[in-house]
């Protein structure tokens, strides 16, 4: 077996970012942290932690604490079962990777209704829809909103619609950029919303817009209304997705830049296949919400 | 003289995130881009760029980056000066960062507005308004909105007003959690909603409170709209800023978890120093609505 005191060592580490506050987290001394953590690295033959600011799991470290955070749910799972139970009001930690857009329309309302009522912490990173899969297959998080219908390894996949994109600027913007009608020559001056660098909505939709790739100048708006708010303000154009936009496109705020040009998205819930009744809980949120928000 | 080619050639290698994106985006081949890069790694004698996915900068290369920015940036003013400037239709760069709550309220519409008129493509980096000085310090951005009032080296600070946050939770999770009062007791087995690893908002307010720590269960949720979206589902309390509840709080959808116990946050502007139009006209929209929105 392995050492699950040690384990609790380095997922705390890794969740604070430091041997310190990791710590004062299991009420011990950071001395003892460091000792558990180093003999584990002993143990399994490899370092597990990157010493640094912050403290970063390497990937069998990454491994280990995902091992460790599907123990946790199995054993919270136990509670029901048996009558004297382990002692402990602990919740269960439930890391999820969502995309940002997911996150700000239709995931969020859907994971604090389950949160609110279900003896879990939901820890939430935000990644695009195109790399949340990488943190599921890291270990970093025990589920993932992703763009992947492929399961990573030990993990289950559902289908949970497509996010609509629709390419749209204000009516301002338009008049401006593209009076002589949006191809090539227009596009590579008039400036793009990009969400972040890893985004490619826009330069996918241009492709197969102009048949060919178009370097496009850029905005960098890491926030969803950031990003409806440049559009509205005739910053840029960009790939809003519907469930945001909507209303703005409804009264004539914002227009798109080829009518009738939409991009789907489809993306897919994937889980680590431990079967726990919490995670099992949160999955059946997210696909109703998911089948109510999306097309 | 540094090397500007050179410089161009490292600039594009971080911001793309690799040498065969850089060569793309600079119209050279990838071997062309990675000699630039190790003909000015040899000049200034260290490394500039750490290989990986993505490539990222070193501390220097950083600085180098920022220099190019400043140095385009004020090329970009002489075109008003010169009657045949470089021919260069490109739009300045202005890397900025802005912690996730300015962005989500007050900052967005203000940037925008600006870059709707302003010959430049602003890109965005959203951190911790703690952490927002360090990118700033690194030579990541040329300006940034922090809570840190000394100016870095070679950079300006501008007070910009206070971002006033407030304890809340929704009249169900008070009655659950907080039925007996809020003390240390109530704090440490009541969920409360963490932004992300770096937010000490909640543990600064229960310091205050109960003048001792204590350890919050918490939930993370790295997005301002889920983040009150969380609060209003009976997920967690948290300390969320004022311009984003204020209509929820009206409502009775919200209540302070100890009324008339706010935390205000003091804005700073922080920018680079040399002196550039387009910098100072961005600082001046970013100032003008800060005063509107802010206390």
């Amino acid at each position: 077996m392995l050492d699950y005191a040690a384990l609790a060592a380095l997922a705390a580490v890794v969740r604070e970012g430091s041997f310190e506050r990791a710590a004062q987290a299991l009420h011990v001394t950071p001395s003892a942290v460091s000792q558990r953590v180093r003999l584990l690295e002993e143990r399994v033959g490899c370092a597990l932690v990157i010493r640094g600011q912050p403290c970063r799991a390497t990937e069998v470290g990454q491994h280990l604490c995902r091992h460790l955070a599907q123990v946790r749910l199995l054993e919270h799972d136990l509670q029901d079962v048996l009558p004297v139970a382990a002692p402990t009001a602990e919740r269960a930690r439930l890391p999820v990777a969502v995309n940002a857009d997911s996150l700000a329309s239709w995931f969020a309302p859907a994971a604090a209704q389950y949160a609110a009522s279900a003896p879990v912490l939901l820890e939430l990173t935000v990644d695009d829809q195109d790399h949340t899969a990488e943190r599921l297959r890291s270990g970093a998080v025990l589920a993932a909103v992703t763009a992947l219908a492929k399961p990573a390894a030990g993990c289950n996949s559902q289908a949970l619609g497509t996010l609509r994109y629709l390419a749209v600027a204000s009516p301002g913007f338009m008049a401006r950029h593209f009076a002589e009608g949006v191809q090539a020559r227009s596009l590579a001056l008039a400036p793009s919303l990009l969400f972040d660098r890893k985004d490619q909505l826009q330069a996918r939709w241009v492709r197969r817009q102009c048949r060919k790739a178009v370097p496009l100048p850029c905005h960098l708006l890491p926030s969803p209304q950031a990003f409806v708010e440049a559009g509205l303000a005739g910053m840029g154009w960009g790939m809003q997705p519907l469930p945001l936009v909507q209303p703005l496109l409804a009264a004539g705020r914002l227009v798109e830049l080829v009518p009738g040009t939409p991009m789907d998205v489809p993306l897919y819930w994937q889980h680590a296949r431990a079967a726990s009744a919490l995670l099992d809980g949160l999955g059946r949120a997210v696909l109703a919400a998911a089948r109510a928000a999306l097309g």
